[in-house]
């Protein structure tokens, strides 16, 4: 299998986070992709239209989207259940809980787009500070969430490591350990894991 | 259950669609919510930190997003299967079209926040232009798939069908009948299911 690739990807990073805890790390070949906003990639865009990292190339040559789907395929391929719930009321659980953080992820680089590639001039603060404030209100809310963060590995503590990891890399002007501490232990205990330390973003 | 909802959201139409073709629409409150960009609404907001539509309000309290978890939940209560294949390989070709209309979607509301919501002076063309290409090199993919416009009712034509009726909604002044005329023989097909024919946006 194939997996587009960028180390600065936080989405990509959730897929290899997966992929190492599933014992699956050394079936995937790593392509390194750069996709930016405005900057046409016509060769990429032929396999994904979104022109978004990453995608999963299986061995048939089916591409399959988005990380979460290519989590669950994973998580299948290694037998099932492993990192998604197969049922139970902890499945909606978690599957809501990472559906919040990928909309965290999702916010975080509109505020990157819109401070560090959108032209000077151009930039609206009232959006950039909308989207900040997704992200933050997603961390109060994980913050209060004493089972999240104390549940067996899942798709949504990786999501949250992601999205912490992704804050350090590209918002190191907005700290969240201060106002999130049972975040910030929840980090650390996660970085004790081979596989987040080694996916932490290479510094900016 | 509840399911905050605006005619508006192609998101929200999705799960209206799903719910009636599964027969789980008069289970379902529909709960008015306004979101918009740059727009707090604190209320929502301790709901859904994303701000966005739909969530699902199970009967036990439990919040469920985002569109596609709901769907999923909402298969599952009918029985399981229905919409999303349950095994084989068109279970991951369905997965993944439906996480490409997903970000379609995505594109063309940030196209239509560019346009509309941002303060005129602060436009950045290339930004709209390129995530309509995202939309418009999907569909381009979808027209040409025809197993994906062929398969028995799924998600991803759900997804499908609430691309191109957001186009008509949002965008008049891009006709994708002309370039898409497969798109088109399936939207009218799509349009004699009586779930799809009730849910068509408002005239704006």
């Amino acid at each position: 299998m194939k997996l587009t690739y960028s180390a600065a990807s936080p989405f990509a990073r959730k897929v290899r986070i997966a992929a190492i805890e599933l014992g699956l790390i050394d079936k995937i070949e790593f392509v390194p992709t750069a996709v930016a906003p405005a900057k046409p990639n016509d060769e990429y865009s032929q396999i994904n239209p979104l022109k978004k990292l990453p995608v999963l190339i299986a061995d048939n040559g089916d591409v399959i989207l988005d990380s979460y789907v290519i989590i669950e395929y994973l998580d299948e391929l290694a037998g099932g259940g492993k990192l998604i719930p197969a049922s139970g009321p902890t499945r909606w659980k978690v599957k809501s809980d990472h559906s919040l953080l990928q909309g965290m992820l999702d916010s975080m680089l509109l505020c990157r787009y819109e401070k560090m590639v959108r032209p000077q001039g151009l930039q609206w603060q009232a959006w950039s500070d909308d989207h900040w404030n997704r992200a933050w209100n997603g961390m109060a809310h994980f913050e209060k969430d004493t089972d999240a963060l104390a549940r067996p590995l899942d798709i949504a503590q990786i999501g949250l490591v992601c999205v912490l990891g992704y804050a350090d890399f590209r918002f190191p002007d907005r700290p969240w350990r201060a106002s999130y501490p049972k975040l910030d232990a929840f980090h650390e205990k996660m970085l004790t894991r081979p596989s987040v330390k080694i996916s932490v973003p290479p510094p900016a």
